[in-house]
């Protein structure tokens, strides 16, 4: 079903940019769960545009409420529907570009694939606002893992070409929140701000790289041969609109390196096997090792650009220009972020209950 | 199912790297499509070593046999088995290294996840010796893509970091078998050599990148919002052993740029909608648009090398040295150049299909 | 996942008895089909308790809602959220049943799944009122497999062991709509009427035959080996609460013939394939033949009745007398058939998208 | 995927009953398990045809051979391969008849799905020889459900119409093998095999009910809503060939009964809550309740028939008589007994699997 993600721990989106709301569907959820609207809410509000200039002027409050599964602040290991409610929908900016697809959107392709019935206003089903959703499910996902000292964090490693320093994974979890932009180099989130700006003014936008990790998962999680750990979490993480590329550990530049180099030797901690350095980033044979889970995702900038564009009229088939009204976001990276998050919460979520070592039933 | 990919056009494998044999099972391909073992034969000839001095020793006539599925030349509509048999095998050279990990390789994740009962020889499941079942099951996939115009081929674009230089796809497709490397580069092809005999006498390997290349896509391929043609395609991608990370069109380096740079301008050509530019690498919001679908694929050095490593001791859980003999490519990259081809194969076709625009009936 | 049903058009449910709402998904559902909130309704409607003295007092309005996936009347090719808000909920009926499982429901059997917290009103996520959502989505598929001539339709063949006669498809067809329980044999109607008073009067409940048939299928549809259109037409009736068995064609009473009078001659008739008898129900080989599907099913006595009956008291694990009040249907047989029809409906659409013979986009 | 079953414990199934071997994939099996050939092949001849005049003449030795997945004597956790060679093929049988399809078979639906492409030779890939991977595979479920205490057995409860008696679950496992029906009343084997006699004699057939039993099931297996445990299970017994009805407990004779009589009262005993009676067939809403599941299977008489029948030509389109020489059963239901079993522990498997019941590695 292609509306659904995971086999244990699943989620089913639906819900539309500017319809009624945007839902998603947790099935495999454990009973005995404890969880509150309030707990979700808190989760979702990080996701929430920023109120400096770069982001977009829609303001929704993207109020979360608990639809079913659960019963008296608990999980009856029924299905969980949550659902976000559309407020501040203006599908008046869209209408006119039904037929002029938007250069970098899923105009042209949604408008094949469905024979011009799609959802066109916001990018229907295909906007942004969906991963709403992604983050309600991702923080039930992560209070699952929280059962077994799984720790989830992301933070933004590049914007507009400006990286991060490096930083040991402690100082990047501490100093990530600082700023608005969840980068923890705020001498770099400085220079990134005034590129946004920058990219604003121009009439232009910007993207980046973020940076997701995982600590705390035991070896063992992970199916070899095709339902891989990181192939199953680059396949949730491509789910994200506007994601391009998906690495781990070393990634693309261990294909640069001798072997020599990028094997991880290994060691004894504490009566643990580890390894001296991280370049496979968790993950062995698709199985994870013990060391943290390190996913680095390239986010293209927002295609809703201010600056005039070429595009066609689909329907009389002629060129055209095209000036992109609505309200956005100059760079989606920040708030990406607890989306990467919730897209690993929620695969290490399947696969922990695939494995076992989540409880059926939480006491 | 952890052993299966694809929705309606599936691969399942089994088999193991010094067993009786690497088996494929191919379900959902129509009936009445003409197929022959000496066609596939000749797709698997291609990911045999070379025999120069930097592949592997190990000989294997990778000799397939149908086992079912298929009638009088053509396909029945039944599950298609292929049977590789294995031959050269020498599982003494793994005896001793059960309980020593060698860095790099799935050996400590596949003994945690398995209780010490995995098949640890020669990999055993997590051998790259797996995938000439995949590439006797992309060779069908193709022959499927071919009867709705759809031509796939990859090439290697990195080794050790030796870039091959910017091409059409016209040219790279021309080019690409020009050399045992499968590099349309022909002077970075020498170049590359050079660093794999260096890598080689040094006792270390190298790793690299594989772009894989897909024309004749119609629009509107792919599933949103999770079965994404991208994110499927990454996590078939990520099912051979060595690949650390995957990016489409533009890829990381969109991530560098502004949205008037990236977002690739609509025409009209011949009557067909077209992009000038290509960053999007054929794929916009999880769907095909019609454009040359591009991916590129790192992978990493081979972990098997002859210098001395670090490692631990399972069973006493203590460190110590390991020395791999075996036999082992000094890079994987050239032979997994129809790997990634395969890959690519079966995604497509399996997406074909659930569109329907691949007949249930070849005739 | 457990919640959802079908492969390529897909069923997802959600929601309790007493929660918030019965809430449906649909998966797969092709763009461009018209498709309104009282085209559904009116399907909702016929599931409702009749004003008779043997059905529930709970009166539900049952109103159903679109949350997404249709757009200006027509379906956008995104999932559609169908919602049917619950109103007339007593809770505090149940919450003194919560330790003292009643016999013939799944009390016990939820209770030891969940650990306890499933939601144990009025059977929570294992009520009847489920089946709402499920006619809901059988309405859309109903649309569908118009879309292709499939017509389906179910009626009371027994209820407490009184049998309507046999009569031709199209007689049935013409007179099950004639009487509240939808059996097209008005006399046996009348009979199982009284009985159904009956019952009622000494506090009891009753069960029944429904036989479903769907007629206008092409030869072809269906899956070998597991997904057979028998064995996945099964499944989706088995999670209709209360089924205890279900047969195809001759059924049961196959057993009990020779080959030779069970075997269907086939003949041609006005140039097509057809059987003179049809005691294969339509269905060989797990593929459908062209002739009617018929499938019965075998409805148990409703479990709630008024008369005391032996229990035990699960924390303190005594035996125990339980007496029901709540409100309940007498038999929930004519109620079924409603639900009969949608799942069949939901099963075909799905195995005939499957085989790509409903279009992608309908126009 | 259609030639898949189960969702952790799978099975896919390939191979047809005159190419060169029936194949069976197992997958999800955890580690550890200690098996052998002689072992499956044991599970194997129990399905074999008796050399009594009612049994095909067709003689396969059905022997298994272990193609991967397991190594020293214990599974590894990768794919275990099960192929069982075919021998006494004669093809030559089959071949007038392809365009001639036999009454009760899949002939004319395969051919009209397959486009004329299919294996037509003993019925290709319908043939009932595909059950001997069933039993194969099935072999390794009843050794894991062994591990956690569950027991299954089956027998013949009917054989054209002659019933056996009630007995207890106790009696009916001891003398079940008493004889080549695995009937457990030998006075009704003794009618039944002059039944069986008397029809093969008159070129006929006969057919039969099955009841497979299951005990020491823990209560709280089976997933609401739509993977039932009674859903699932009927999946898997409908892809047995011929099978026409399936039904737990009560079954059919639920509908006839009043909800007094039908619904099982609870107890405890020695600190367990049991039910006095089983109507339920061990099975409410869908999951296990901790009493034995009963499952009764009705099976059709063997299509293929001495006698001359009615048939068309599917080139000429013409009605014809057609005559079957080939070698078959006088009746299915023996063989079928041991398949029974194995569809019900391959169903139990993958539920108790889902539970995290079973360990994932076996010490």
């Amino acid at each position: 079903m292609s509306d659904s993600l995971g086999k244990v721990f699943t989620i089913t989106g639906f819900g539309e940019s500017h319809g009624k709301l945007i839902g998603i569907l947790i099935g495999g959820c454990p009973a005995g769960l404890a969880i509150s609207e309030s707990y979700i809410q808190k989760e979702l509000d990080r996701r929430k545009p920023n109120d400096n200039a770069t982001s977009t002027p829609r303001r929704e409050d993207d109020k979360v409420e608990i639809l079913s599964g659960i019963l008296n602040g608990y999980t009856t290991g029924a299905p969980i529907c949550l659902a976000i409610n559309n407020k501040d929908t203006r599908s008046v900016d869209y209408d006119s570009l039904h037929l002029i697809p938007r250069p970098g959107h899923a105009d042209y392709t949604a408008y094949i694939k469905y024979g011009g019935f799609g959802d066109y206003r916001g990018g229907g089903r295909f906007s942004g606002r969906i991963t709403a959703g992604f983050v309600a499910a991702g923080a039930v996902a992560r209070l699952l893992l929280e059962t077994i000292g799984i720790d989830i964090f992301a933070h933004t490693a590049e914007i507009g070409g400006i990286a991060a320093k490096s930083q040991t994974l402690d100082t990047i979890k501490q100093n990530r929140n600082d700023n608005s932009l969840y980068c923890a180099d705020s001498i770099a989130a400085a220079k990134m701000m005034t590129a946004l700006e920058q990219a604003s003014a121009s009439g232009d936008s910007l993207g980046g790289v973020i940076e997701g990790i995982a600590i705390g998962i035991p070896a063992g999680l992970g199916e070899p041969v095709f339902d891989n750990l990181d192939g199953d979490m680059a396949k949730a993480l491509f789910a994200i609109p506007a994601v391009k590329g998906v690495e781990f550990g070393a990634g693309f530049n261990a294909a640069r390196v001798k072997g020599s180099q990028n094997n991880d030797p290994l060691e004894i901690q504490d009566g643990r096997v580890i390894s001296k350095t991280n370049n496979a980033g968790g993950i062995l044979g698709g199985i994870s090792n013990g060391m943290p889970l390190i996913a680095r995702i390239a986010v293209k900038p927002t295609p809703s650009i201010a600056k005039k564009q070429h595009s066609v009229n689909l329907k009389e088939m002629t060129e055209t220009e095209i000036e992109i009204k609505g309200r956005h976001d100059v760079c989606v990276v920040p708030r990406a972020v607890p989306v990467v998050e919730a897209m690993m919460s929620i695969t290490l979520c399947d696969f922990a209950l695939r494995a076992g070592i989540i409880a059926r039933v939480i006491k």
